[in-house]
């Protein structure tokens, strides 16, 4: 279980309202490589995960990008807290902004709701780690993206924060795969899967 | 921000394998009225709330989902962990198991993945919170059903404690709504939204 | 059954052709908190409605929405009927005019076409009015955005109407769930769930 | 607009509990071709079509599916309205049953709920017309599906009914499509939309 | 199976980048009519085809239709290789670009990724030619849109092309839907499907 | 551009129809994981791949999983083609047959229709093939799946000929990585992504 600690992760302090990038932004929170479905897919793969170190590094990286989902929730909302009727309609704000005014909902930029079929939950420890660095490499171009999008300092400081993380996330499911794949008996490397293939209970 | 507090909310204890309910509780992780859209949908409301009560609500409640999520992935884990091909097959449950061996997935009883479509950010306080009270009756009667079909006691004690939850929850989101209205100069009652027609900054 | 009467609920006559806002509205059809969601809602709940009076609220609303989802195809209509590629382009409408011409189909404004994931139907008589409640307020909410984004007086006025008709359904789904909670009787109330547990037939 | 006429178009009388056959049917309310989605097509299609007659079909055709999707309803009611636990883990109805209890959803078989993208406005009459051909023969097929997999004759009889009026259907849309090729000059056929290329307004 | 020829059906060569329309012909690829449903459509349906000539058929459209995929791939992609990020955020692609870059993905202009709920496979020789003949149709319909909304003559002439091609599909499914009609006994039309009440092996 | 060539890239000659199995390969093209989400992925991230030898991987893994979805269909096929009504029902395959008839039908074994958001296209070069070698250990666990849950020796041959290619392309997608990250100067690493921060044309 998790306890709530009233602060984020990293400050975000937004000076002027811009729902053009707010509408950018929200991605990565709803969208295909944003920090739900990070911080899902991880805390999901927790449970059939053989080895400790390895579920050490899914839980805590899962629980930290529910920090990140919070961030990037507090960026796209301090970038439409104040905003205007006209910045709205200006900026094709008004397509989130009519179904949800300034509430934060989990999108992608595209304008397609999250869904979880971007993620994968497979239940073979090699799969899951390999599909975990996927992630953070598509995590990593999208804070990318933003920043070529973006110019405003006071975004980009917070945006620059998390696709740090990403890449240090990356490196350590690269880690917990070496060690997945050092404990696997090299015989019969994909030949079985430990999640699954264990001995049964009586 | 969260921290990772290594026990579950309520302890979970599953002596038996049974993929045939597995199946169905699955239904509180990723389904229509599961404990992630639960989550999701109290975490993302908190930051056009205008009143600090109210907002203190869905801070803990959705803290507490976050923690339910855990406890009904931690259910369909211990269902599954030893489970044979011949349960696998018997109760249906194979058409998980091809994607997803025994890993969790948050995905509704009926099959489909986790959307962010089953919950409402409206960005308005009164509607957020009769969506919230709507969804603790949804989430009640998701349980009452899962009681209906399965007899294990060591299954139906935490889903019989993660129900009570929803009522409780229920009657905190009901408290939360008579104080916003308290809020809320009964004159322009509807007539204007605190959490957008507010007063500018300059 | 119901038999089709040449007219509609309350008069659209829109003299501006205006994409921009066709945009927006058709969220009204077939986005999250529209009428299809809305009427196929109370349509689909009054089979397992175990009193009468609910019945009949769900039954009329449910048709009175019909009578809305065809407003909006009106509205939405005479907002893009003769409009030009220049105001296609200039708005934004050219994504869904290029799928759709001037036609009219029920997509949200974010642009992710209707889904039934956005209501319930639970089989549980307070669970489903509770979520009525909550559906009109987050349809009121949305007609609210509308008047914030639309300045044009033709369209202002139906919106006006609709807007009101989902303030008017709210109260009669709150008496609605007061019947059926007089009804219920108090020891047993949320012990049993009368759209199912009844007395089953020999 | 419509008004409700209480009874259904064609009488349902299902004496037998069968949630397994009930779990097929309802495809035909939110399924890839049921009723929900015909009723929307074509009521949506009415808008820009640009002949009387061909509008009139739409109509009288587009109301009547709303006739149909009540029995798709009231079938699938009757046929899960006095079911016992055992029938429901059994026939396999128990991963609706645990969202929905008996309630009435809209669901494709395969656990799909239902999605606007089944369905075709294209805002072109010839493309409307076939679109619509299509979505019959569509319709027809599942009905003869369901015919194979059921023997009551309780159920086979109104979906008898149904099936029939799909092959109506087909024909009357064959005509309609007729007319608007006949009155679009022969020479610009395919070479503008009358839809959308005619004359505008000043 | 199938062997790649390393060129196009027939000839892409953008000299402008152009996002703003990029954003709207990306949908003939991953959109409701675009060449990817078309294909899978087409390959899906030749197992159950009771006829050789029109399994031809469909294998023959089927594989084109890749190569026209292919070509609107092409056509994105020469529109955006170029492209500044000024033009990005003026003509709107940003929120395309902000989760793939330049990257090609199959989504609907609408903002949709590709759903195959878009097409049917209803293993009804009559049914799927008629399904066949409405989807030719509505691609050409959303060929002839992008026509209205692009003046690049360096885009509009592999458009055309792909136009024409699509009103030759139409005409080729109507011959092998005469051709099945012709074969199938007139006594039980629609009274038995081939493809499926076929005399049973032993 | 393709041309096909009728034979598949490996024989597929199943005896006895068993639709229990066909309901979980049919995952294979449908799926999360299968082959028509492997062959989009790969074809469509061909134009931004900077370097030829990765692009000449991408080119021919695609081309190779459309021979895969061809053999997976035609696995489905023959394992359904001379099922009687009675299998259907025993073996649960009655909610795909109801829509589909014997069809074939690209759809998860858990009921939902393909949908691209399984797969990413992120116009970045490291990114799109850590995305590929994920994609290809998803693929090969689910046919591991597929062989733990499946007996006919008819069926287990092809499946494992298509597990065998998974690993080859996890292989081939590896050395095109080393190829790319040889390429990228080592001190922009991840600084400046080749596929779209190019030099600019004039």
């Amino acid at each position: 279980m998790w306890t709530y600690e009233k602060k984020l992760q990293y400050p975000v302090k937004i000076k002027c309202p811009n729902p053009a990038i707010a509408k950018i932004i929200i991605t990565q929170y709803g969208g295909p490589d944003g920090e739900l479905g990070a911080s899902m897919r991880y805390l999901s793969q927790r449970y059939t995960m053989p080895y400790k170190q390895a579920i050490g590094v899914l839980n805590d990286v899962g629980t930290e990008e529910l920090a990140h989902l919070e961030m990037v929730s507090a960026i796209v909302h301090q970038l439409t807290r104040n905003m205007t009727m006209e910045q709205i309609k200006a900026s094709g704000f008004d397509t989130y902004f009519v179904d949800h005014t300034a509430g934060i909902y989990p999108i992608a930029a595209s304008g397609m709701p999250f869904t979880a079929t971007v993620f994968a939950s497979k239940g073979d420890a090699i799969t899951d780690l390999v599909e975990d660095m996927a992630a953070e490499q598509k995590a990593r171009t999208t804070y990318d993206n933003i920043l070529r999008l973006v110019d405003d300092p006071d975004v980009r400081d917070p945006i620059k924060f998390l696709r740090e993380r990403e890449i240090v996330h990356f490196q350590r499911f690269g880690e917990a795969l070496r060690v997945v794949q050092d404990n696997l008996n090299s015989k019969n490397f994909y030949a079985f899967n430990p999640e699954f293939d264990r001995p049964k209970c009586k």
